[in-house]
C-alpha cells in the first residue's frame, strides 16, 4: 500500500439534476436528499484515498442558507482533507446552477469522515495524506482541531484536553 | 395561531425497512440514506408544531457507531425541543432492530432546525413550545447551548459572546 | 419462542410524506403506492408479533373514498389482531394530514394476512395472540369471520361451512 | 362521447423484470409492489375504455401464493370487465416467469375498481362495456356479484338486499 | 436447446404512465429514461429467444423528434428480428398516448442488440431465428446490413468489407 | 447572448456509485441505466454551452463491451463537440472504477446531440462551438460526417449528398 497520497488525488465531482422527487412543496431542494449526495460524493473521494471500503463514521454540522429550485444542477466537489490511522474528513462544497439564469451559487460548505474497514467491517489503516495547496494545507490544519470538536461534542473527549479546539474560543492559556 | 404548543404535540414516529438500494457493499445502510429519513421525518415533527411549511435550517453533527443491516428495521422518533422566533430544534432518535434476531439498539441520536415560510418562502413565526416530562425539560434547556454552538460554528456570533455554550468547556468566569 | 404475545406488542407507526412521484395527474396519492406502503407497514407488524421472516399471503378488499393530496402526511398504524397457527391478520388504519390546513381524516382501514417461513420459505408456528383492550377483542373476534370470507373467496372453503362468515348476512339457522 | 366499448379495447400489458428493491429478505417480490403495479396496469385499462382520468375506487381481495423471484419477469394483463355509470372493474391476471428455467406460471387474479373524473375530481359517466368472448361474458355477468360483496363489506349494502351475491353462498330462496 | 424459434415467441409488450421523476422542466419524458425502458423491454424478448440472462451488447442510433408528457402511457413492443450465434437483434418499437386527448403516435423504432451469457457471463449459442410475416422477413433481412454498420463504426470491420452495408449508399460494383 | 463560448465551458463531470437497483442478475450495470445517466450528464453540458433549456434529439450507437459492475465508481465526462444553429453534439467518455481492485477502465465514448428549445418548446439559436485543444479540434471536425451519418440514417438526407460520411467509406470519386 502506498504509504503517502496527494490531497488532489481523491478530487470526486459529482453533478445532479434537482428532479420532482428531490423538492418540498416549495420546489426546493430538500435538506435531506443533498446530504444523501454530500455522503454518496464524499464516500468515493474517501475510497480513492485508501482503495478501500469506507463506511461513513460523522457527518458535521451543516446549514442550509439558499434553497435550491427544481431543475437547478448541483455539483458537489469532495476531496480528502487529512487522514488519521483508518479515518480521513472528506472537505465538501456544493454549488447550485440555475443555468438558463445564468446564476451560479456556492451554496454549502460541509466535512464529513469517513474509516476504511476490510470485508469484515474491521477498521483498517490508511496512507498519510499530503496537502499541497494552500487551501489543502489550511483544511489540514484546521483538520486537527473539527477532530477535537467532534470528539467532545460525541463526548468521548474532555473539553479540557481538547487543545486545539479551544483556539476557536480565542481562549489562550491564562 | 396558537401562541403555545405542548412538546409531545409533535411527536412522529417514522419505521422503514432497509431495502437493497440503501445499503453500501457491505450491505449496510449508507449514512446519507439515514440523514435523509431524518430530514424528512424531523421536517413531520416540525410542520405538526408550527402548521406551517417548513424548509431545513440545519443539521447537527452526527456520529455512525453502529452499523444497521440491509433487512433491519429502523424507527425515527422526532419531536420539537424549543421554538426561537420563526425557527425550531427537533430532536431525532433512531432505533434499529432485526427482528428476527431479537436485537434492538439505540444507533443515533440528532438535532436538525427547521424554518417556518410562508408561501414565498419567507420567515414567519412559530408558537412557543411548552416541554413537561424531565427529558422534554432536559431537551428544552440544552437548546439554547445547541443554538450558540451552530451560530458559532457558522461564523454567525463571536465565540466570547457565546455565554451558554461555554459550558460545554466548564469555562466559568475567571 | 414465547408462547404468546400481546397486541400491543406487534404496533408499528409509519409516516410518509406524499411526494410527486407517488402521485397521478390529479395530485392525489395513487391507490397502489398506498398498498405498497401498507404492505410494509403491516409486514413490520406481524415481523414483531412472529420474531421470524414474513411474507405476504393476503389483502382484503380495500376501498379508497378520500383522496390523498401531494404534500400531505400519511400514518399507517399497524397492529396483529390474532394469529393461527403459521399466519398473522394485521389490522391497518390509515390517516391522511393537511399540516398546514389542520386537517386530517381517516382515510382507510383494512386487513392483511402473513404468513411467518423459516429460510427456505417453509411455514411455522407462531405464538398465540392476547387481545387486551375493547378494539383489540373485537378485532380478534371478528378475525375468524374474515378468514373464512378469504377462505370462501379463494374457493378453498364451501360456503355452507363458512359458520362463522353466515353472521355477516344475519343468516340464522332457519 | 362513444356510448358503448368492446372489452377488447381496454386490454392492456404490462411487463416488468423484478428488480432488487421490489424483493424482500428472501429475494420474492414483495406483496405491496405487485399491488403497486397492478393498481397502474388496471388504471391505464381503465383510461382506455372512458378516454378520461380514473382514481382507484377498490381494490378486491387479493391471495398471494406463489413466491415471484429477484429477476423474473411479471406479465400483468388488464381487461375492463364491466361499466357501471362512472365507475368500472378490472381484472387483472399476473403471469411470472423464470425464463431461463422455462417456468411460467400464472400467478394471481384480481379485480380493481376505478371511477372516471372530470379536472376538479368529480365523477363523470362512462361508455357502456359490450362483452364478446366466452371469458370476457362470464366476467361480465359476475361483475354485479362482486360489485354486491364490495357494497356489503364497505357498509353501504344491507345484506339482505344483496340479491346476486346470495349465489356464492348457494342461498336460494327458502 | 431449441434449434429454432419463430420471432413470435419473443414479443414482450410493456406499457408505463410517464411519472413526474421521468420528465424535465418541460415535462416531457426525459430521452434517457425512455433508453432504459427500452433496454428492460428488449432484455426481456432477447431472453424469451434464448432462454439464457442476456447482456445489453449495443444500442442503434435513435432520434428523438416527438415529445412525450407527464401522465402519458408509452407502450414498448419489443421483438427479437435475427440471431447470430451467441447475439441477437431486437427491434423495438415506442407508442405514446395522450388517452384522455384521444391521440396515440408512433414516437420511436430502435434496434438494440443482445448476447446471451452463462453464469459466468461466457457468451453461449442462441437458437436461429425464423421470421414469418412480412414485416418479420423485412426486419430478418435488413439485420446482416446493420451488424455491419454497427461494426463499421465500432472499428471492428473494415468500410471495404461491409458489403451489406454499402446497399444504404446506393453503391453498386463500378 | 454570446456569439461563441469555448469547449471546455461545457465540460461536466458526474460520479456515480452502481446500486443494486442499477444492475442485472450478474451484478453488472444495466445497459439502459448506463445510458439514463449518459443523457442527463450531456443534457447539462449542453445547456452549459447555450444557457437555455435543452431536449434530447438522439443518441449515436453505443456499444457495450466492459461490464461495469455493482459497487464500481462510474465517471461521465460530456463536453459539446460543434453548434449547429439550434443543435449541439456533445461527446460522452465513461470510466469505470473498481476502487479497492484499483482498476480503472475507459468503457464508453458516445454521441447524443441536443436541441436548445424556448418556454413553449420551439428551437432557437445558440452560440458557436470554439475549440482549442487538439482533442477538441478533432472533435469538431468530425461532427459534421457524424450528423450527415444521423441524417442518412433518419432518412432525411439522401446517402449520395453525404460528402463528408463517405470518409468513412474510403470512398473517393471514381
Amino acid at each position: 500500500m502506498a504509504k503517502q497520497k496527494f490531497a488532489k488525488e481523491s478530487i470526486t465531482i459529482m453533478t445532479e439534476m434537482v428532479l420532482p422527487n428531490d423538492t418540498n412543496t416549495l420546489n426546493n431542494l430538500m435538506g435531506g436528499r443533498l446530504m444523501h449526495l454530500m455522503d454518496i460524493s464524499a464516500a468515493i473521494a474517501a475510497q480513492k484515498h485508501c482503495n478501500r471500503i469506507v463506511v461513513t463514521a460523522s457527518a458535521d454540522s451543516i446549514s442550509f442558507k439558499q434553497p435550491i429550485n427544481l431543475g437547478n444542477v448541483v455539483t458537489l466537489r469532495s476531496q480528502v482533507t487529512r487522514a488519521f490511522n483508518s479515518s480521513m474528513e472528506v472537505f465538501i462544497e456544493v454549488t447550485a446552477e440555475d443555468i438558463p439564469a445564468r446564476k451560479k451559487i456556492m451554496t454549502h460548505r460541509a466535512y464529513f469522515t469517513f474509516v476504511a474497514v476490510d470485508q469484515n467491517g474491521k477498521p483498517i489503516e490508511v496512507p498519510e495524506l499530503v496537502p499541497e495547496t494552500p487551501e489543502e494545507i489550511e483544511h489540514f490544519e484546521g483538520a486537527l482541531r473539527r477532530r477535537q470538536l467532534r470528539l467532545v461534542l460525541a463526548k468521548r473527549m474532555k473539553p479540557e484536553d481538547a487543545v486545539e479546539l479551544k483556539s476557536i474560543f480565542n481562549l489562550t492559556e491564562k
